[in-house]
């Protein structure tokens, strides 16, 4: 993907999202020995950078697409982002979601206007009802993840960090589906003054870790983490992105993740989800190698239940 | 005072605060009726707006004065702001606390060079000892309130606000000392277009009202909030100001806070202390009377103990 893309994407998409702020701690610098610019995708609307992506993909349908509206299978934030994409831009979207999924996440999509099938909570039945939705309504099917506009919106996050900031020497990042890193891989390279990605990663769902290691996509065998949007793994659009462009994956443990989370409620006095304390926790784990560099951090979202906080 | 206190005030302490940024959300909007402009003064240095009435006490004092330092007696968020601006002002700061505080307030105050002295929970013993302080040590005390340069300090977060929507019709505090409501009705008055003021006070704690309502500072008998910040009394510096520029004190319930504490959080995606979500609370008791109109709210602070929450 081209330069050029990533500016036209950023153009498009510009009257629907929100160019979230940037929030600076001097505490969390001391405990880091660095600087850190927290772009606070929490503060996005419906709550996370996942917006970005998802107005893009649809804005990039013919009419005729447009007409029959758009299909996808999650249980997280796409959800909601396409759901309120689609209404924003006056489209239909059907939203799979196993079952399962808890009546908060159901009710959030149909606040933004978004069609709810349910289904059995297994992969093949959530393939099977989108198929069935493709088939009969001619709707568009849109992967949270490994699309290629998916991908180029989701990079716009780290384009107005780096509008800001030219001279970050690092973007850090969560990594769960690869959108989000490979985006912000792409827009470093582009906009960046020879700026590194890198990438956390929970322990416990290590995919993108493993695969830059094998050089081909591995699964997940556990998903046992606190950080519920990372479990999703890496698809054929996003991957090549990834092994070009980002220079690491870094992995910390679950006590890591809740710690950083902590001090990012504590300390910068926002509400952000676990996902998003991953890469907090990962510059921490690389503190000695990151000491007195200049490091975005992509805070990926906010949509947590206040009520079942893990401290 | 005048309005050009308030200007020098806030040309003073600049180079120590924060011009902490403003949210604003759909949901609430629609919820309230009403355009909500959000000041989010937990984003201030140590976490409060407390920070901007410290910083300018202590800047108005002499170079003798500052030699001596400064004590307060307060278990809250004072405390820290003391300690902090006197740090960042190169000034002792002494600061009585009862022995019965909890401890992470104490390392709070120690964290900001603040100089803890510990006495028994009684104001007759924190007066006390502040009173030894001020004789042994020639420090100047400084009321958390009460006092006009502090008032002045922390009318300048309404500045910075009005100096972005010079429209606005409201604007909402909680009510706690009378320091913040104080300094906001004089910002309000000095630089808004015929912008009213409204604080938002618990039933549990409603000396600000039932004090309008007399005509003379009245005492709570009870203080059984959660709003932990505000169950403290007016004073005879801020009760004429209130009395002259405020409109109205409007009391809610316990409930009343808790669900728009929890609001805040869920959909500013902020950290915010319980006394903050007051003002919040007291918008949607008056929805009828402000339907439409713009509404600045203050956010107090974020200082809170996220692992004992209401919810």
């Amino acid at each position: 993907m081209h330069k050029q893309q990533l500016i036209d994407c950023h153009e498009r998409i510009k009257p629907f999202i929100h160019n979230t702020p940037v929030l600076t701690s001097r505490l969390i610098d001391e405990m880091a020995g660095a600087h850190l610019f927290f772009k606070c995708e929490n503060f996005q609307r419906m709550g996370a950078f996942k917006m970005r992506g998802a107005a893009n993909a649809i804005m990039q349908l013919s009419d005729e697409q447009k007409k029959n509206g758009v299909v996808t299978h999650s249980s997280g934030n796409f959800a909601q982002a396409l759901s309120l994409s689609a209404q924003s831009l006056g489209v239909k979207a059907y939203i799979v979601m196993p079952s399962s999924a808890p009546q908060v996440k159901k009710d959030a999509v149909k606040g933004y206007g978004g069609i709810l099938i349910e289904c059995e909570p297994t992969l093949a039945a959530r393939e099977r009802e989108s198929d069935r939705i493709v088939n009969e309504h001619g709707a568009t099917f849109i992967h949270p993840s490994n699309n290629d506009h998916v991908i180029l919106g989701q990079g716009t996050a780290c384009k107005e960090l780096l509008e800001l900031y030219p001279d970050l020497d690092y973007v850090v990042t969560p990594v769960g589906g690869g959108g989000l890193i490979a985006g912000t891989a792409l827009a470093a390279y582009y906009f960046g003054n020879d700026c590194k990605v890198i990438g956390g990663e929970p322990f416990e769902v290590d995919d993108a870790y493993r695969s830059l290691q094998s050089g081909k996509i591995e699964t997940n065998t556990t998903t046992n983490t606190i950080a519920d949007g990372l479990k999703t793994q890496l698809g054929d659009r996003n991957f090549p992105i990834i092994q070009k462009h980002v220079e690491e994956i870094v992995r910390v443990t679950e006590e890591e993740i809740i710690a950083a989370m902590r001090l990012i409620w504590e300390r910068l006095k926002i509400v952000c989800e676990p996902s998003s304390a991953v890469a907090l926790a990962a510059i921490f784990k690389k503190k000695d190698e990151l000491s007195g560099k200049k490091i975005g951090v992509i805070i990926s979202g906010g949509n947590v239940d206040i009520s079942a906080l893990p401290f």
